[in-house]
């Protein structure tokens, strides 16, 4: 009986394991801190990669320059908004987070960052424990 | 016998999971997006790598610009074709992968791409894919 | 008799895997290889980091022009010495590693790295390493 039960014990540490390693869809950290050509490459990037993996889970994760393409209004070195981009990529599930920090640091009201991004309260502590607490991967675009 | 039986799912499970955790030699993605001037770089960093740790299992994955030192006839800052480099590296083991997504946007036949390159459908989903899958670890030259 | 000893085997390969998963306090490698414009950017951020989560381990290693705040009178951009945010940093826990290659290809003497440094084989090897084996996340500032 004793030996039923340890190996029960056994079985579900042994499966939470399992759990753990199994895949469930790719989740990638894209770590964004440059200014706004960055993050049109990193659109362009995220376009791709979910034409290649729709079931990835992409979080956008911004700081220093990297916010600039998250506040209203924000325009490419093409003199194009940024809007319709991230409306598109918010549509297919990608998540942007600015970093409070430098909200707080560059002086920005939380009011100009664009709803569809959430604000944090630090971007490098969040780009560490999506990797180390929720498995994601890292790429830098 | 209910319970061999269930130990024995229990250790199968468990090593498993020991295997996967343990090193075989350390993998790592090489993630190149920049031009001739990071790659020139990257090989100098993967030579480096392979004489501190020859085990090391290393694969470049490049998209962008970064695809340009991988195509026939490239060529480095100082003027030098990146040829030999390449096949050194290729010779102990490294291997290159160039984006598919990139030489259709940049209009480039698959023909020039050097033949120690593959061509793999999209740049990103790879470098997550080998991290998130195949436990590559990620480093940016 | 034979099945405890094997539920035992298993349940200690189940346990060394669960005790792997388990969190200690996020373990960070801050990927420094640019000049001193990029690595006083990452001193910002590893000040921010550990404010958002003081029990991080933040370990930064750097090689190729990432090196030079970590020598001997090394100033910032603005002229300002890096000595006081070093020691700053270093006094919670921060620990800098430089490439040895990078002093060797470059004729550094050993002398001229500060004494809150360590000096390691190589940079890449290092940050490869110090994901794969003891799993530290990635982070380019």
């Amino acid at each position: 009986m004793a030996s039923i039960k340890t190996s029960l014990a056994a079985i579900a540490l042994a499966a939470t394991c399992a759990t753990a390693m199994a895949s469930e869809g790719t989740k990638v950290v894209y770590h964004v801190n440059e200014g706004v050509q960055q993050a049109s490459r990193a659109i362009g990037n995220i376009r791709n990669h979910l034409n290649a993996d729709p079931k990835a889970k992409i979080v956008v994760v911004t700081h220093g320059p990297g916010i600039d393409f998250l506040l209203e209004g924000a325009e490419n070195m093409a003199g194009a908004k940024f809007t319709g981009a991230i409306a598109e990529l918010a549509g297919r599930g990608v998540e942007f987070r600015v970093c409070n920090n430098t909200l707080v640091s560059r002086k920005i009201n939380k009011d100009q960052v664009i709803q569809e991004a959430k604000v944090v309260p630090s971007g490098v502590a969040e780009v560490a424990n999506l990797q180390a607490k929720d498995k994601f991967v890292y790429l830098r675009p």
